[in-house]
C-alpha cells in the first residue's frame, strides 16, 4: 500500500492550483468557521482528487478516465475530464439521486446506472475499466485522490493560520484522511473529528475491530457516504490519536441541513450536512475558546428538498 | 441634506464589526471575483445598514424602531433588534414575498403589511413613526444606512487589494452609492457598474432627468429593487463620472439566477442575481484583463423556486 504523507499533498495543490477553486472560510461566530466546500466546482471536494490523479497520471489513454460513485465523485471526474478534454465513464449506484445523474449527462459523461449501492457499481466499472484500458479514478482509495482531497485542509490551514479542531464527514475516508495529512504540521495539527452518519460508520466500525470492516449503509447520507468499507489507505491515517470518531443519527443530519439554509444561506445536500450536524446536536462539543472549523462539503441536491422535503 | 463620504462609511465599518458578516469574495475564474453577500446575517447587505443606524442613534427609545421595506430591510432591521434586545416593527407592502414575511414573523417582528408597493408601505409606517416616536430606519435614504451599507465595499478593497470594477444592483440606490463611496480611494476607486432591471430604472431614469423622478416598479425584482424612485442621497453619489448606468431585462436576471445556482451553488433571489445578469449578458462587457468584482447581494427566496419556478 502507498502511503500518502505532507508532502503528496502540497505536491498535488501545486499541480490542482487554477483548475479548483479556492473556497472561502467564513466565521459564523467568534471561533466557529465554516469552510464553503460546497461552493467547489462541481459541487463538491472531489474535484480536487480527480484533478489530481489526472494530471498525475502523464498521459490519459484514448478511452478516457473510469469511475464508480454515488455521484460527487462521478460529477467531479466527468467535470475534471472536460477541462482536460478526456473521456469519462462513469457508473453511478441505483441510490444515486436524479440531480446528481442529470448533473452527470449537463457534464457529458457516459453514464451507466447499475447495482444497489456504490460497491456493487464499483464492481461493474473495475470490470469495465480492464475490457477499456481506461485509467481508473478511485473514489477515496487511491494515494493522488486521497492527497488531492487534502488540498482542502492546507488552504485552510492557509487561510485560518491555524484551527483547533477540523470537524468533516466520512464516507470512504479519503477527504477526512486528505484533512488530516494536509492540516499537518511540526507540532501535530488540529484535532479531527471524523463525522458518520450512524446508519454508515464505517470508520467507527473499523476502529472498533482495528481494521477496515463492511458496514450496512442506509440513511439519507447513502448517496453521498455510501462506501461500505473504509478504505485502506485512510484508515491508515484516521487510526491516529489525532482523530476522534462521532456518529450523528439522521434526524441530526436532516437538521442541520436546515439550519446552514436558515442561518447561512448555504443549500448542502444530506452528507454535506454531516459535520455540522455534529457541532450542532452536541454529538461533538467544542470546549470554551476553542477554534473549531467545520468543513460544509457538497451541495449537489435539488433545493427544492429543503422547503419540500 | 446630509452629505455622506468614505470617513462616514470607515466609522461605520468599526461601528458595526462583530455585529454583521465578513462576507466572502471568490474568484471564479481569473479576473471575475464573487463578492458572496448573499451570505450576510438577515440574508441581504442590508443589516449593514441597520446595525449602523441603530449603533448611531444613542437611546433607542421604548417604542424600539420601525421601518418600511419590500422585505430585505425590514429582515435586516428585525434581526438587528432583536441582536440589540429592541422592538422592531416592519411595514411591508403586499409584493413582499412570502417567505420573507415568514422570515419577519420568525425574528419576532410586529409586521403591516399595507399597500400594493414599497412607497405605500413607507407612507402607512411614516405616518406611525409620527404616532408612536420609535426610530425610522430608512431602507436607503438615510445617511447612517447608506454609509453601513458601504462596509460592504470597503471590506471588498482589504479583502482584494482592490478591483478595476464593481458590479452592483440598484433599487432606492443606498448600497450602490455606500459601494461608490466605500470603495473610493486616493486615486478616484474603481469603476462602479449600477445595475437595475429594465422594468425598474430608478438611477437610469435620474441620471437622464438630472434629478430623482418616479418610475414604474414591475417584473420579477419588484420586492427587492421596488423603490419607484432613487433616494436623494444615493442620487448625490450616484451622478458621477466613476457611476455607469446598466439595465437588464427580466429574463436575462431569471437566467443569472439559474446559473448562480447550478454553477456556483449561491441561492439568490431575484434581485441579488441582478448585477451578475449584467456580466453574463452582456449589458455590462468588461475589458480583457479587467478585474470585477460582481456583488451578489440577497438569498431570501424559496430555494424551492430554483427547480419548480
Amino acid at each position: 500500500m502507498t502511503t500518502v504523507t505532507h508532502a503528496h499533498v502540497r505536491a498535488a495543490a501545486e499541480r490542482i492550483a487554477g483548475h479548483v477553486l479556492r473556497t472561502p472560510v467564513i466565521e459564523t461566530s467568534p471561533g466557529m468557521l465554516l469552510k464553503l466546500e460546497l461552493l467547489q466546482h462541481s459541487g463538491s471536494f472531489k474535484v480536487r482528487g480527480a484533478f489530481n490523479r489526472m494530471l498525475s497520471a502523464g498521459e490519459v489513454p484514448e478511452s478516457g478516465v473510469i469511475a464508480a460513485s454515488g455521484g460527487n465523485h462521478g460529477l467531479a471526474v466527468a467535470f475534471a475530464a472536460r477541462a482536460l478534454g478526456v473521456r469519462a465513464e462513469i457508473f453511478v449506484p441505483e441510490v444515486t439521486s436524479a440531480v446528481k445523474v442529470a448533473g452527470l449527462k449537463a457534464l457529458g459523461a457516459d453514464i451507466t446506472q447499475t447495482g444497489a449501492i456504490y460497491s456493487e457499481a464499483a464492481e461493474a466499472a473495475a470490470k469495465r475499466a480492464a475490457e477499456t484500458g481506461a485509467l481508473p479514478v478511485h473514489a477515496y482509495d487511491q494515494a493522488e485522490v486521497v492527497a488531492g482531497q487534502g488540498t482542502t485542509g492546507l488552504e485552510l490551514i492557509e487561510q485560518t493560520g491555524g484551527v483547533d479542531t477540523v470537524v468533516v464527514a466520512v464516507g470512504g475516508g479519503g477527504f477526512a484522511a486528505g484533512i488530516t495529512l494536509g492540516t499537518a504540521g511540526s507540532s501535530g495539527g488540529p484535532k479531527i473529528v471524523a463525522v458518520e452518519p450512524e446508519l454508515i460508520p464505517t470508520l467507527h466500525a473499523a476502529l472498533e475491530a482495528g481494521s477496515p470492516v463492511q458496514v450496512g449503509v442506509s440513511g439519507v447520507g447513502a448517496d453521498a457516504l455510501g462506501a461500505s468499507k473504509i478504505g485502506g489507505l485512510a484508515f491508515e491515517v484516521l487510526a491516529s490519536p489525532r482523530v476522534e470518531s462521532v456518529l450523528v443519527p439522521d434526524e441530526a443530519i436532516v437538521a442541520a441541513r436546515r439550519e446552514l439554509w436558515e442561518r447561512h444561506r448555504l443549500v448542502t445536500e444530506h452528507a454535506g450536512a454531516a459535520a455540522y450536524a455534529a457541532v450542532m446536536s452536541g454529538a461533538y462539543r467544542p470546549e470554551p475558546g476553542e477554534r473549531v472549523a467545520v468543513v460544509v462539503c457538497g451541495s449537489n441536491t435539488d433545493p427544492a428538498t429543503l422547503t419540500t422535503g
